[in-house]
């Protein structure tokens, strides 16, 4: 009988490193003999990543935050209905680049929608389903933003101002402070060898978790 | 000072005649004096008539039914948000091909996931907002679908089957039996005039009740 596989996240604002640290974890745990999944959000399926072009499309400037909320949450229930849940019966892990904590960051912290606004559509898509582990990458936000000016085009997030991000920051660190078991706040700020020690050192305590 | 526009909302299965109805009351109110917005779910907006592509789109025939919920609710929050609350307070009266109810007959009858989940998804966006008066076409599966089938390419909702129908028309019926005082059940299998002429009595108490 196949043992259901692990679910991880990785969370952050802009330019606080998750693009190198996403390929980090996907080797660390290749490497061990894990077959994983890695994904993203908002998007992971084809409908998923095309809800994924209205939410970063520029031209929907004028998007409500209720719409905003709806839209990435639409794009989650297919994301764990059609891809996580049946790859983690299977035993494959799985890792995602943002998830359920990005949407009380974003749209909750961000947008201003609150905590209860977003708990209430967790509730209703997610029920009690979350990660095993989410690694949150931490650094401060002149950090992350000064890391977005060298990209090129933005996309409508990466459009915000500082007092949005800093928004952001802020409901990401208080997530991590109500749910220290699961979510484990990385200072990306570090030198990357001590970044990735930190997360492998996470990794490790899952795997060791898992039995093997 | 000017005083709040009436909302109308046209609901109804597949072939009830909403189009030619639509129309009707559209050039009825028109004729007396209403300055009307006419418009549709899902969409009504930019982003919601994308979102609305994304439902009717037969390459999303596996979309889950939550998934679908959720993009509608993420179409009609921008709706209201940015067309129907916005024209209702400078006097317009609207009239939308679809809203509420529809949710509750497609997602909550024909998709199964019963009333309990939409309506959690209603009070989020709507809270207490709701159509001043609801004409709900009604007809028997057959005759709506055998009027569909003269048609040329279906959408993702019209390819579905008797039961999926009937239980749309179901559902519809449940809501118009709960609040009779908003919804009005019109039997659209009379002849057109027949059903005009009941259209036209129930906006004529509307537009009465509203003191003109």
């Amino acid at each position: 009988m196949t043992s259901r596989g692990k679910f991880i996240t990785l969370e952050g604002g802009e330019g606080v490193g998750k693009s190198t640290n996403l390929r980090f974890i996907q080797d660390y745990l290749t490497a061990q003999g894990i077959e994983l999944i890695v994904t993203r959000e908002p998007g992971g399926t084809d409908l998923g990543e095309a809800i994924r072009q209205l939410l970063l499309d520029v031209d929907n400037h004028g998007m409500h935050a209720d719409t905003e909320l709806l839209l990435v949450f639409a794009a989650r229930a297919e994301h764990v209905h059609r891809k996580i849940l049946p790859a983690l019966s299977q035993g494959h892990w799985v890792l995602s680049d943002r998830f359920i904590d990005a949407s009380f960051a974003y749209q909750g912290g961000g947008r201003g929608l609150g905590p209860e606004r977003v708990d209430a559509l967790a509730r209703f898509v997610l029920e009690d389903f979350q990660p095993d582990l989410t690694l949150l990458l931490d650094a401060d936000v002149d950090v992350g933003m000064s890391r977005v000016a060298q990209r090129g085009e933005k996309d409508r997030f990466e459009n915000e101002q500082t007092v949005f991000f800093d928004a952001v920051r802020q409901a990401y660190a208080e997530r991590a402070e109500n749910d220290p078991t699961r979510i484990k706040r990385v200072n990306a700020m570090q030198p990357l060898p001590a970044v990735q020690a930190e997360i492998q050192s996470l990794l490790d305590a899952l795997l060791h978790d898992d039995g093997r």
